[in-house]
């Protein structure tokens, strides 16, 4: 496990629509369309920045209004925005591969189909409370609070949580090592 | 029963207010009413739609919000959206005759007393957990879940799983017809 | 019981903020200010207009947005609204001489402290799932709904109820009456 | 006991995020964000008024939107708004000198980790039902409802009620005083 999990993870990849958000789009006659975010989930988002984790949001071309959105989401959370098609992994891989980041550094947190094959990868994978049965499926993770009402919070700390465990293992290790 | 619903469902009829939304109006001051949809539910429509579904969204006069919304709806979910009156049932006939469809290759989603014909008719019908009684003793369907909180993709799913069968059946008596 | 009953209810006052509304208010920077308002209820108002009960809907003082939209919500729901200060019995009472009504045909809907004498005085009153305890204890029909989210129609139904049975009470008098 | 709860309490703190609000913020495009406050909320802040305790709100620099509507929610609730940084201990000790008054005279309503020593602190302290776990450790009144749903209105009515006894309790020493 410990080899696995290596120094914990550094970036979490994870979906507005759904996961930041509880999913609903508020339409409005003249386009002043709206989603809504709770600040229990932001505040998680900023315990892992100030932990050293990277935030990638990732909207989706199905959803007008979070891709709209994206340059406020940039700007608030201070964190990239990607817009990824019908199933996120290519663009995913992408982002990784700039950073040099395999799997098992990464975090994601998805809500429907299209995220399953991106949660069955990651090293740490969560899903909120109302997430879709092939999303619950393939996530590690699994929230006790819906999407918009603190699922987000609830992965981070146990992201965090992990990563304390994963550096107190390898002191340990190292402990060991040089005592034998 | 395969007699009955032959090959599947290929139209879903489907009310705005009560079943795609949670039945909610958001009023403002100045008239940038708005409504709320959730993601759930329009990659619910839009897994029927790949399956060859189309989908028939239905407002209604007594509701002039979702009625301005119309524009707007048809666009972002890529069907047609009907206004009806106090009583569905003549327009949602119209739009069938105009198709050469009947009864039993249709899906009705609906909420409320005046669904309650078109929900005794329809092939499949489904009623979110909200629904009022008289709607919901008239639907065979009974969705899990409240309206504009996933309702919706559970009768999607709960379509294209009875499609699915229909169709297997379909096959099963051709293997049995060629093999006696 | 009959006797003071008597041919039903003729008028219904319905508080905005908390009974028509779930009391929630929805603030923008800008000022366009919101309040969400359920299909359902608004169904509920028109069933018991096609009954010939008069809707008047109390809107208040204290609470600036609902008072905003006193002449939309008159529009949508073609009834009246009164703007009562903290203690609407003095303007409900007005509005009764006018239509020189008493108490036993009146319903009223109210879900805080300062609609406990009105809830006290009407033939019918009733309460949402969430009124404070001096409203639900003053109230003397209990939704099981809580505001916003279907108590008024709830409401609107049991008054219906009433005055059907109300309506076969004096019916059966009457033959009782020729009989003997 | 007595000696510390001394006259009640004359000042309440509450933060506007998660407390007064539910925490949530509604996104817009074009900026016109929005939070949504409860008209149960805002009657429990009015029921402090007119028992002579003093409102202060604490927005916070992390919610651009809260910080934003300080202005309106000031002139709807006739009180104090005060911007608070990462930890609100500072700012909010800053106020209580300004008025001379000491812990024991004041209550804090919170809902987050950052509240925790103030919550620790205050004579009376308040937490919605879905508080963080910091907080909720730290609080000494659990509400049973959420925030934005009533939760602030409960916490009211509590120190309303413990002013009540206070004041009561001192009257009794009073008399016992003078009797023996």
């Amino acid at each position: 496990r410990y080899g696995y999990f290596g120094r914990g993870v550094s970036l979490i990849f994870c979906r507005v629509s759904g996961c930041l958000t509880d999913g609903r789009v508020f339409l409005s006659v003249s386009g002043e369309d709206m989603v809504c975010v709770h600040s229990r989930d932001t505040t998680g988002l900023r315990m892992l920045q100030n932990d050293g984790v990277e935030v990638v949001l990732l909207t989706s071309r199905d959803d007008p209004v979070t891709q709209s959105l994206s340059g406020k989401l940039k700007t608030m959370l201070s964190c990239e925005v990607v817009d990824v098609g019908d199933e996120p992994l290519k663009d995913v891989q992408e982002v990784m591969e700039q950073r040099k980041l395999s799997w098992k550094n990464v975090a994601y947190m998805g809500n429907d189909i299209s995220d399953a094959s991106c949660l069955n990868l990651a090293g740490l994978s969560g899903v909120p409370a109302d997430a879709s049965k092939e999303a619950a499926n393939a996530g590690s993770f699994a929230c006790r609070q819906a999407a918009g009402m603190g699922a987000l919070r609830e992965f981070a700390e146990h992201i965090l949580q992990q990563t304390e465990k994963a550096k107190m293992q390898m002191k340990q290790d190292r402990i060991d090592r040089n005592n034998f």
